[in-house]
Formats: C-alpha cells, sequence, structure tokens
C-alpha cells in the first residue's frame, strides 16, 4: 500500500513550478498520458468524461440554436488546401501529410486536416443555391492535426487535438456577426456555467486573426500563473472564403449574390483551462457541474459499527441518486478512509460526505468541501437539500475565485517600461492604448514574452459590430503615437 | 419547381439496379456525398443525425455495462503495427501512410490507424496491475482508414470509415467470452430494435477470423438482393494480444497470471444495411425508432380555408411534440402538397398527417403510412395514443418484412452443385455440412463469387463457448469427406 499512496500524492507545487505540477495532475488525476509519439496524448476515461460532458453541454446548444451535425473527411487534398493561398498570402500550413497508401506512392499528397474550410466550404457552395438554403449551419465534432515542434502540455499543446469545428453560410454580413456573437456566447456560457470558469469577451488583433477572417472574436481565461487562455475563438469570415469557393445564392429579387461566412471553434484545450483554475496541491478540483462522480460517500466503521454504518450510507446513497446526483459509495473494505479521502481528493470529487457510528447515532452526516476542506454537518431527512445547497456554494466558491484573480489581474500601463513591468511582477492583462502597429506588440512581445492576445469590443450589435473602443487617452502605450485602440497585453498558453 | 421536382424522383429500380438505385437514394435523401478523392465520402446532415442515433443508443448500453470511452492518437508508429506481426503471420496492412511532417519527413512512418489494437492494448498491459483493474473496458468512437482499392459505395465500402471500437481485459477466458457475447447481444439488439433488422448471430470460419483472434463473432443481416451484410463484429482474443503485449496481473492469490482480451466494433455500414433493406423506389424508408422526423403535417388548404387548416393542424403539431414524437410541421407556402408528399418520402417520414377542411370539420385526421401507402381516419381527440399506435405498425411491418425475407432464404443444400444453383438461383442463405477446409469455400467461392459468411454456434454459456454444432448429416456439401461443422454460405457485401 505504501507503493500506492505514493502514487495518489502530487509532488510539484502549482505556485513555484506550474508546468511540472499540471503534467502530475493530468496524469494521476487519471485525464491523459503521453502517446509514445512526441506531440500526441492517450485521453484516458476522466479525462473523456470531462470532454464528454462540454459536448453534451455545447452539442445541445448548437441543436437548439439550428446546427446540424456532419462528417468530413479527415483528409484534404493538397491542391484543396493550396486554394486557401487565394485568400491568404503566404499560407503555409505545417500539416501531417499522407504519401502512401497500401504499397503505393500517392498521385497527389493528402493533408491530415488541420481545420476544415478549405473541403467544407466548397460543398456549402454545392449545396446553397437559394436564399431559403440560407442560413446554412453545420459543425463536426472531430480531432484536427497541426505538425507544430513544441513540447507536449496535454491538452494545452499537441499535435492532435479534439475539437469541434462549425462552419455557416448567411444571406447578409448582419446575419453573419449575429452567427459569431451566438458561437462566442455560447463558448463564454460553457466556461463559466459549466466550467465556473469567467472570460473575456475580445477580437484578436488584425495581425493575428484566422487565416482568411475579416475578424476573429475570443473568449480569453485569465490562468492563476497569470497567463492567458484562448478559449475559443468565433470569426467573421467576410466574403472572402465564399468568394474563392464561390458560394452564391438566388435571393428574393431573383439576383445572384454572393454568400457571408463564419467558422467557429472550441478545443479540448478548455479541459486544460479547467484544470489549471481549479486544481490544487492536492490533485485535481472540479465544480460540481462538470464533476463525473459529484458527491462520494466514504463510510467510517470498525467491527461492531460496520453493518449499521453501511446501511446507513447505502440509504443516503439512493436517495441522492434518485434525485439526481452523480453518487458513488466508496464501501471498499481494502482501503482505510484516509487513503479514500486522498484518492477522492486526487480525483477532484468535490463533495465528500463522512458517515460513521456518531452521524448514524445522531441522524447526521458530516460534510467537506473539495478544495478548502470547509466540514459542516448536516441532518438525514434533509441530506437531498443540504447536498444541493453544498454543491452550489462549491461551485459559488470556484468561481468567485478565478472571478477575484481576473478582476485583480487587469492592469493600466502607459508606456513600454509600464507595461513590461506589471507583466513581469503580477502577470495577468495589461490594458493599454495602442497605435495598431504590430511593431508595438513586437517590441514588448520580445523582451517580455508578452502579447495582444485581446481587444475590447464596441456594443455587438449594429454597425458597430468587430469595431473595438476608443480609448479615453490617445497616445499609444508603447511608441507613443496617435492611439485609437485598445488592447490587452498578456502572456499566454 | 420542375427542376427540383425531378431531384427528387429517384430513377434507378431497387429490383433491377440495386447498386446504382442505393447510390442515388443515398445522395437524393441527402445522407452522403462523394468526396473529391476516390473512396471518401462527406457524410451531410440527415446521414449523420442517423449515425448519432445508433451511437446514442449503443453508447447507453455500453455505460450501463461497464464500459468506459477514451480517446487514442489517430496514428500509430509503424514499430507498433509490426508488433502485431509475433501475433500473426504475413499480417501486411493496407493503410495509409503520414511520412511527413511540416516540411520534414518523419524518421518513423506512421500508420493512420486501421483498428487499434496495437496501440490500445501496450497501454492496457500498462494500466492493468492486479485483479482489482479487472475488467477494464475501453471503447472509442472514432473514423479508421483501411486503404483497399475498391469501388466507393458509401457506409459500405469507404476508405475512411466510422465505428466504434472495445477493448478489453478480463482475467478469465469465461468473463472475456460473456463480454463477447454482450456485446454481440448488443449488436443485435441495436439492429432489430432500432433499425428492424433481424439478424443471424454466428461466427466466422477460423481461416476468416479477425487477425490474432480465438473467434470472431458476428451478426449477419440479409439484404432484400439476397447478399448477406456483416453488421458487426465481437472478438474473443484469447490470450495472443495479452501475451505479445504483457498485459499481466496479480491475481487474488499474489500470482502472476496473463489476461485474457477482447475487441468488438460496429461501423456505419449499420446505415448501409438500413437503407438497403427498407426503402424503395420512392427513396428512403425509415423505421419510427431511428427516423428524425417521425410525423409530418402537411395541411391543405385553400385561400379560404387556410387560417383554420393551419390553427387545427398547429395544435396537432403541438400536442404531438409534447407528448414526444419528433413531428414536422409542413405549412411551407411555395409548395404544394403533392411536392410535399413526394419529398416527406423521399426522405424516408414513417408517418404523415394529411389535414384538410374536410379533416378540421369532421375532427379527424387522414393517417398515411410509408412505404406501403396504407391510408386511414383517426379521431382528433385519440391523435396521441393514434400515432404512437401506428408507429408500433409500421416498424412492425418493417421488421416482418425483413424477418420473412430471412426466413424463406435460408435454404439446405448437400452438394457444390445444388448450393452453387440455390445461391444462383435465390440468393440468401446455403446452409450445408462442412468439413471445415478453406478448399471447399474457395471452389465455391470461384465460381459463385460466394463464401461461408457465418457458422452457427453452440449454446453460448459453458465449456461449448464459441464451437459449432455438429450437423446432421456428416458429409461435406462441397467436397463429400467427413463434416463435423455447419457452414453458411451466401455472397457479401
Amino acid at each position: 500500500m505504501s507503493d500506492e499512496s505514493q502514487e495518489l500524492g502530487i509532488t510539484e507545487s502549482k505556485s513555484h513550478k506550474p508546468g511540472e505540477w499540471y503534467a502530475e495532475v493530468v496524469q494521476k488525476a487519471g485525464l491523459a498520458d503521453y502517446a509514445p509519439m512526441g506531440g500526441f496524448i492517450v485521453t484516458k476515461p476522466r479525462g473523456y468524461a470531462l470532454w464528454e460532458s462540454i459536448q453534451d453541454a455545447l452539442d445541445g446548444w448548437f441543436k437548439d440554436t439550428g446546427v446540424d451535425n456532419v462528417y468530413f473527411p479527415m483528409f484534404i487534398p493538397e491542391s484543396f488546401l493550396e486554394r486557401e493561398k487565394d485568400i491568404v498570402e503566404g499560407f503555409d500550413p505545417e500539416v501531417a501529410w499522407v504519401t502512401q497508401g497500401g504499397h503505393e506512392e500517392l498521385e497527389e499528397r493528402l493533408a491530415v486536416r488541420p481545420t476544415s474550410e478549405s473541403i467544407i466550404t466548397p460543398f456549402m457552395a454545392d449545396w446553397v443555391r437559394s436564399h431559403r438554403d440560407l442560413p446554412l449551419r453545420l459543425n463536426q465534432w472531430c480531432s484536427v492535426v497541426r505538425w507544430e515542434a513544441t513540447e507536449t502540455k496535454p491538452f494545452f499543446r499537441t499535435k492532435e487535438f479534439m475539437w469541434q469545428e462549425g462552419h455557416t453560410a448567411h444571406a447578409s454580413s448582419e446575419d453573419a456577426w449575429k452567427e459569431v456573437w451566438t458561437r462566442l456566447g455560447q463558448y463564454e456560457r460553457v466556461y463559466e456555467d459549466v466550467l465556473a470558469i469567467p472570460v473575456l469577451r475580445g477580437k484578436k488583433p488584425e495581425h493575428d486573426k484566422f487565416p482568411g477572417a475579416d475578424t476573429t472574436t475570443t473568449v480569453e481565461a485569465l490562468m492563476p500563473d497569470g497567463k492567458s487562455v484562448q478559449g475559443g475563438t468565433s470569426h467573421h469570415l467576410g466574403q472572402s472564403f465564399a468568394e474563392a469557393f464561390d458560394i452564391t445564392f438566388v435571393d428574393e429579387d431573383e439576383e445572384e449574390r454572393t454568400a457571408y461566412t463564419t467558422s467557429w471553434g472550441l478545443s479540448w484545450r478548455a479541459l486544460g483551462a479547467l484544470v489549471m483554475t481549479h486544481s490544487d496541491d492536492q490533485g485535481l478540483v472540479l465544480p460540481p457541474t462538470i464533476a463525473p462522480t459529484q458527491v462520494v460517500i466514504v463510510p467510517i466503521w470498525q467491527e461492531d459499527t460496520k453493518e449499521d454504518v453501511l446501511e446507513y450510507s447505502e440509504g443516503i446513497a439512493e436517495e441522492l441518486e434518485e434525485a439526481g446526483f452523480r453518487v458513488e459509495l466508496d464501501d471498499r473494505d481494502e482501503r482505510n478512509p484516509g487513503f479514500k479521502f486522498n484518492e477522492h481528493e486526487l480525483n477532484g470529487v468535490p463533495l465528500r460526505l463522512e458517515i460513521g457510528p456518531n452521524e448514524v447515532e445522531d441522524e447526521e452526516v458530516t460534510l467537506v468541501h473539495r478544495p478548502d476542506n470547509e466540514q459542516s454537518v448536516g441532518d438525514r431527512d434533509e441530506i437531498v437539500d443540504t447536498v444541493d445547497a453544498h454543491l452550489e456554494e462549491i461551485y459559488d466558491k470556484l468561481y468567485e475565485t478565478a472571478e477575484e484573480n481576473l478582476e485583480e489581474n487587469i492592469r493600466e500601463a502607459h508606456s513600454p517600461e509600464e507595461i513590461m513591468g506589471t507583466i513581469g511582477k503580477h502577470g495577468g492583462y495589461v490594458k493599454t492604448p495602442w497605435c495598431g502597429d504590430e511593431a508595438c506588440e513586437e517590441a514588448i512581445k520580445e523582451k517580455v514574452a508578452a502579447e495582444i492576445v485581446m481587444q475590447p469590443l464596441e456594443d455587438e450589435g449594429g454597425e458597430t459590430a468587430g469595431e473595438v473602443p476608443e480609448p479615453e487617452e490617445d497616445e499609444c502605450g508603447v511608441c507613443g503615437e496617435p492611439a485609437d485602440e485598445i488592447a490587452y497585453f498578456a502572456k499566454s498558453y
């Protein structure tokens, strides 16, 4: 048992070595393992269950808002990818190439999809004839491959990653904007309501847009180590893809017009943000909204009290299950309560019920929160309401902690020294007026590895959709030239 | 409109040109399109919705019976695939090879997974230490690629196809057998209860097993054109994979033992069988169990009756939706009822409600079944029960037709001439005693392209698990030598 106890312990510290700590939590809590090829991971049952929860939530919202799921081939002929060169200058994707099929060389290389615009858009062009075919909203859940040579970080940086990619076509730019906001709003909702992570909504600077997009909008989440995570992006593609791939339609006046398209994606990086945001040196911490097990019941018995304690515990487990909670009764004989506590802490079970002879006698339960170990006692006969209230409280505590971290870490700066000093000292977001010149970002990036991760947006409806509000002060925080935009600098994952 | 009417019509005949008819139904009913690369298809919203229904059913049953979902990389290093050569002589998979990543040649080729035993089994070996870790049951929903050069037939023959692959490890051969039967039973259930297709359960002959398996069990469905479809397979892998990849565990007596493994898979070929079995020259036919739209309401009005007819129709649509049916009210102005009838027939909506001024006046509805156009009248105030009964009747009719086709097409034969003559004349299954020699199968195969698709199985429990019952007569139907097995010959997809 000593070996196994050791396996349970997280040895790295979140505050001192966040990278090592993260890798250890992911592995020891059973979320993922490293695959034999660098850049790839194996998603284990507990990790995949979390991804399924995100899928279930988003997929339901997508379907409620007119999206149909489809599946396109995982390979894209090189000539199809090449057509994106018409749209994006210098387009040169880092992809995995299939060059042999069976024992033969292929005549044309096939890219393993890095994203699917170039194969989906021609089909959309084929399927759209009339204004009655619009809007056309397609989505697929799949994995994509991008051959980037960086260190593997499960869910954050892997050559293959799971995501959903949505692709839509609309009759007008306004309709496309509405789509962009709908999906960005759903991404925000999945972070806030499912993952208990507040996010900032904004857009990427022009030079950092999705290749070919008019505007790339993003939700950004701030991690406890002060770095920003790009949590999901929703792109207004304007007419660039529609023109390149010829998505036209006959409108109500029998005129032929070109459509507007959008695309939007959220990847398993959301799981990385989840782990990074809430977990601690005891292991995984999960909000009850996504935890596969929300409540674990640990009975504590001696030989003479075993029967009573177990019977009492089983009654509670049944009642909670019937009420719809995800409950586990850990009645293993071969483990002592201390071991069980550690294991369920490691695995991120939000609420633990401890039940010994005293609880049985007093008709009570002892409730312990993860992660702060807050302990209280509740009445047996109000168990369902009590557990419900505690789970809500646990969610609120996690959300509030993350929200405080976000709010405290948005700071203003008005000179390069101040920007770099603030990032160096505190991390987080540094808000500054910006002239719009990429060179100003480069100057900061070279010195402190921070970049413009986000720009706030004007009111989302109407004619200013996609525009950045003007700053109150009008000198660029980096070069001092006239500035008419606001930019948020941060280090990022 | 004339153009679009033409698009709705199926021009090929199921009985005369089943191949062309099938391809036309798949495309015109909006299930799939051909991708630009031979061997690949694009699964469209209506096709993908059917696959999601199969997934939902099976995934729920898997989870209820102890299976966890996971996700393994889509690439397998060549050296991992090579290890299967220890298990299977002459193993030489036809796969797609990734040889370049970004702008560089890879040091080792990566196979796009054709199936995942060779990458999953080593991880199972790592995760299994003690008998407490068993059974270990993993499943993934993904696509796989097999580089076979054949004509593309959507859902039946494609280089990339969607499936689920289950992989399990057990402490004993008996436990592995139970697993094999559990999964085969769930495949049978999805065919019979969801797709309305009766199947035969059996095993593949020794020479046609999954490479490395002890026994390959199968569910086989008979198509109306007399060919058999292998509907799903469940393999008892014995200890061959466990030995090659070293899955050992410490049992209750602290002895180290080798595990037994199984694998099992069902692909979107089930959709092919669905289309082929029930559909007709008017288009797709779907059992109500899987139809995305179960009931379509077509209001039939003149200008002066429009308001009454629509209001009456909307009331019915709401009541049916509340009762949990998947209902569409087709109140499009720009289409006449005849066009709508054709379109919903093409798309396989099982039950049509026609509502005109007469129905409104008499407080009735007219109900029309797909595919036999059986028409009847029901009372408005019993609409929920009536629709429920009709949907059940439609399912029963489809199932019974398929069952009759199956029962009428299992014939016995006792000489090569009789086997070949029966297959040539009727198609279907020909049951015959068999000596077990592959050469006897070859002799038939060469002449009439029929092979042994299935052998019936002994009672599934106990010591005879996986054994084929002895035939009543004891001379091989092909060579006349002593025979102690029964074999079913058929042409197959």
